[in-house]
C-alpha cells in the first residue's frame, strides 16, 4: 500500500537555497500530490494580454512546490521520481519575452497568447491547428549543493528547470541527490512543448501532479536520467514530420538556422504570422542532433509533426 | 509512366568538384537506380578485422555514385529526391577511428566489427541485442558551388554527407540547387544509425537504392529540408527509451556528457565492453536538444530504445 501525501498549495519557493526547511518529510515509496501554479505565479490568467508582460514581477516567476525531504537520502544516492498522474488546468499561455529564446534578434517584441485547455485533448492554435495536450512538469529537481538564492531558470546536474518534454506520465526520472534529504521541488508545468522549447515558453499552465518517490541508496549518476514508458510522440507520429536543418561548425547556430527555416516554412505554408509560427515551434517542433561527428560540420534538424494540421 | 535509369556501378567520385562531367542526364520526374559501395570503397569485407583499418587508403573513402545531371536545374531551384527503395547488402561494418567521433579521448584505439545483415531484419550485436535494420543513404548531395577537390566528409547547405537517419524509404529530401544541372551524387549507405552517429561510423553497408527526382523551379531553401512518411522510430517505439543527459553551457560538451553517461549505462547494465556500447550508441541512440533557452544552461538527451534488448 502506498502512503499518499497532499502537498500544501500555499507553500512555494522562488530560489534554490541550502539547508531549506522541508515542507513535507516522506519515506521512500511514498507518493505526493502537488497542485502547481503556472510559472508566472498566477500573475497571468486566461484573459491576459501582451501588455501584461511589462507588469510582471520577475521575482515571482518559477514558484516551486517544495521542498519535500526524503528520509535517509544522502549525497551520492539517486532519487527516482515516477510520474504517476498529470492533469493540466483549464487554460495555458505562451509568450515571446524580449531578449530570451533561441531567436531574440528576429523576435524583439513581447507577445502573449492564452489558450483554452478545457477539452483536455488539444491546444487550439487556430481553426486548423491543434497540438495534442502532452503534459509534463518543466521543473523537477533535488536541492542543488551549495545553493544560495540560486535562480530557478538555469537547470543543472541536479535537474531543476529541465524543460525536457519526455518526462510525461509513466516516465521515471532519476536525479542525483546532492544534499541530505534530497529536498525535491517541482513546478513550471507545461501542457505541451517540443524538444528545445525554442521561443522560451512552452504552453504554461497550472497542474495537478502525482509523483511517487523511491530512494536508490548507493547508486550515483552524473546528471539526470529517465526511462519512458513507451513511444516519445505517439499522438502525432501517424502523419509524418517536416524537417528543416541547420548545417555548420556550431551547434547553437545550426539550431538557430533550423528554427529560422522552420518558422519561415510554417509561416509560408500555413499562412501564419511568424510570431505564432515561433510559438507553434516551441509547442511541438523537436530539435535533434542529426550528425555531430563529420569533419567539424554538424547538422541540427527541427521536426514538425504534420498531425497538428487538421486540414493536411 | 516513370522513366527509370540504371546508374553504372563502376562510376564513382571521391571529391566534390565544380563543372564535373555528368555520368547520367535525366529529366525531372525520372527515377534512378543506384548500387552504392560501402563507404570504404570495398576495402573492407565481411571478414575484415581491426588491423585492416591501418591499411585503409583514405583517398578512396566516400566513393559517391554520380553525378546525375537534372535538365533545366539552376542555382536557386530546389531538387526533391524521393527515397523509393533501399535494400542493404548482406553485411555491414562499424568502427572506432582514432581521433574521430564524439569521444576520441575515451576511445583512442581503432576497433572494427562486421555484422551479418542477411536476414534483412536485424543487426545482431550479440545474442541478446538486435538493432532493427532501418536503411538510409548517409550521403546525398547536389554539387556544392565553387567546389574544387572538396572533401566529402563535411556536409554543407548542399546536403552531402548529412548522416541524417530520418531519410528512410518514403521520405522526400529537398536540396538547394547550387550549380547548373544540380549534379546529384549519393553513397555512404547505412543499415542503421542513431541521431548523431556518435562513434563516427554507422552500420556501413553496400546498398541498392531507387531515387526519384523532381525539380522545383524557383523555390529556394537555405539548407536541406525533408518530409518523412510516418513515425520516426516505429520499429523500436513500443518498449520505451532510456535517457541520459548532459547539462551545461555548451551543446557539444553536453552531448559528450550525455553519450559518456549512455556508454556507462549500457556497459554496466548489459555487461558490454565500452567499445561495443559506443558502437551500439552510434547505431541506435538518438541525441536530442531537450532545452536550448534556459539562462545559458542547455540540456542534450541521449535516448536508447529498449526494444533492441531481446531479454528485457
Amino acid at each position: 500500500m502506498t502512503t499518499t501525501h497532499q502537498f500544501p498549495e500555499d507553500r512555494v519557493h522562488y530560489t534554490w537555497d541550502k539547508d531549506p526547511q522541508p515542507v513535507l518529510t516522506i519515506n521512500s515509496g511514498d507518493q505526493v500530490e502537488f497542485s502547481t501554479r503556472e510559472v508566472a505565479d498566477d500573475q497571468f490568467n486566461k484573459d491576459s494580454v501582451t501588455e501584461d508582460i511589462a507588469r510582471l514581477d520577475w521575482a515571482r516567476v518559477y514558484p516551486l512546490a517544495g521542498p519535500v525531504e526524503i528520509r535517509d537520502a544522502e549525497p551520492g544516492d539517486t532519487l527516482e521520481i515516477e510520474i504517476v498522474k498529470l492533469v493540466p488546468g483549464s487554460w495555458g499561455w505562451m509568450s515571446i519575452l524580449p531578449g530570451l529564446g533561441l531567436l531574440p534578434e528576429e523576435f524583439p517584441e513581447a507577445y502573449l497568447r492564452t489558450f483554452d485547455l478545457s477539452d483536455g485533448q488539444f491546444i487550439h492554435f487556430n481553426d486548423n491547428i491543434k497540438v495534442p495536450i502532452t503534459p509534463f512538469l518543466g521543473t523537477m529537481g533535488v536541492g542543488p549543493q551549495n545553493a544560495e538564492g540560486q535562480a530557478i531558470m538555469p537547470p543543472g546536474t541536479f535537474g531543476g528547470n529541465m524543460d525536457t518534454r519526455h518526462l510525461t506520465v509513466g516516465t521515471k526520472l532519476y536525479l542525483p541527490v546532492q544534499v541530505a534529504g534530497a529536498m525535491f521541488s517541482c513546478g513550471d508545468a507545461h501542457a505541451a512543448q517540443g524538444d528545445g522549447e525554442v521561443c522560451v515558453s512552452a504552453v504554461e499552465c497550472p497542474m495537478q501532479a502525482s509523483l511517487k518517490f523511491r530512494l536508490i541508496k548507493g547508486k550515483t549518476i552524473p546528471a539526470p536520467q529517465f526511462q519512458t514508458a513507451g513511444a516519445l510522440t505517439p499522438k502525432v507520429d501517424h502523419k509524418g514530420f517536416y524537417g528543416t536543418t541547420g548545417v555548420g561548425p556550431d551547434l547553437m547556430e545550426a539550431a538557430r538556422d533550423a528554427i529560422r527555416a522552420m518558422v519561415e516554412h510554417i509561416s509560408e505554408n500555413y499562412e501564419m504570422d511568424p510570431k505564432d509560427a515561433y510559438l507553434l515551434s516551441s509547442a511541438c517542433v523537436d530539435l535533434k542532433i542529426s550528425e555531430i561527428v563529420d569533419a567539424g560540420q554538424y547538422i541540427v534538424s527541427a521536426l514538425l509533426p504534420l498531425a497538428v494540421f487538421t486540414e493536411e
